[in-house]
């Protein structure tokens, strides 16, 4: 058998089980068996428990936002709206954590783990904060607003959107019934988000004194 | 001195240094000679590093969550809109984690170290979603929606809104010039989520065939 077919095996043991165990309780005789491989052979290919882990979270990172990437492209045609481009950029997120709960498992708790790993979550963070940014900026200025609100607002609305991006995706997987669909999910953060944000291009702001 | 103000003096050079160097590389001499008291006292009094933490997360945990319930305790008065209620818990939780960035940077950061910090950082955020979650499910009963609504829709919007929360707490506390006050980041996350939330609770929603 191929070594990239074996170490796939192994990554999608390796993934089930810190999903289902976390990282210190995971064992790697378990991970073995599950790949139907030795433990030597795992050791020899990943090297230890920490590079294996590593090895999980980068992988699931890539799918991730290879996926995000990809909702958000189908839109990239002439004259798409950033707003249709956001919209398919959450389906898709939404889409992959639903469709792939054992990777999301390990690249959301991957942050409780310690410095190294949650580092790799925090550079996967940014690179789609960038994403949501350039997306909102563009909305923004298709909307013939000002620059100063694209630098600065659009900055704090992205971080805002991820953050309730991921927490939503957490919220969703947890639910054992009547858990909604990834589209569902999607249409509650734009319902949630995107009036505010339109109003906001157009330059109407909440106010607590109305 | 009496012990709890020695106490208060060890947790305070503790939250400080955990902030500034991160749970591994703070280190225990450091904290007793900012605390101005000698090693083993720290130990004699808290134990370990781990304890020191634990009650360092508790401490700042203890006083967000109430600074968090003083705001929205604070519109507490009949006839105070769920609304204002939002805005004032908003303004007191970005005015704590603003005026206390070290306690807010070792909550934040203490996702990252460890199964049992973690742990405590999970409760303290199901307890926040928690009051978001009444807070929203009665300004949606009070503008005469259903109880289905409530029942399903709030929670997902909790979660996303504490999400929302959290990140730009980060984000405003990591901008070095022109940091935004802490109700520019209320208004910020007002705007951006208030006016989607009432159209929804009215019944409206977004569609991606607009």
């Amino acid at each position: 058998m191929p070594r990239e077919v074996r170490e796939r095996q192994m990554l999608d043991a390796a993934v089930a089980g810190f999903a289902r165990h976390g990282y210190q309780a995971a064992s790697m005789d378990d991970i073995a068996e599950e790949a139907g491989v030795s433990k030597p052979l795992v050791y020899l290919y990943l090297k230890s428990k920490e590079d294996l882990f590593t090895a999980c979270i980068r992988r699931e990172r890539a799918a991730l936002v290879e996926a995000v990437r990809g909702g958000t492209g189908k839109s990239e045609v002439p004259g798409a709206r950033a707003e249709q481009q956001l919209w398919k950029g959450l389906c898709a997120f939404f889409a992959h954590t639903a469709a792939r709960p054992d990777g999301w498992s390990v690249l959301h708790r991957a942050d409780t783990q310690g410095e190294p790993f949650a580092r790799e979550i925090a550079a996967m963070r940014a690179e789609i904060t960038e994403l949501v940014t350039l997306l909102l900026a563009r909305a923004a200025v298709d909307a013939g607003c000002d620059e100063k609100f694209a630098e600065r607002e659009v900055s704090g609305l992205a971080h805002a959107m991820v953050g309730a991006a991921e927490s939503l995706a957490v919220w969703a997987n947890a639910r054992t019934e009547a858990a909604p669909s990834p589209k569902e999910t999607a249409a509650t953060l734009m319902n949630f988000c995107w009036t505010g944000l339109e109003q906001m291009i157009k330059g109407a702001r909440w106010s607590p004194h109305r």
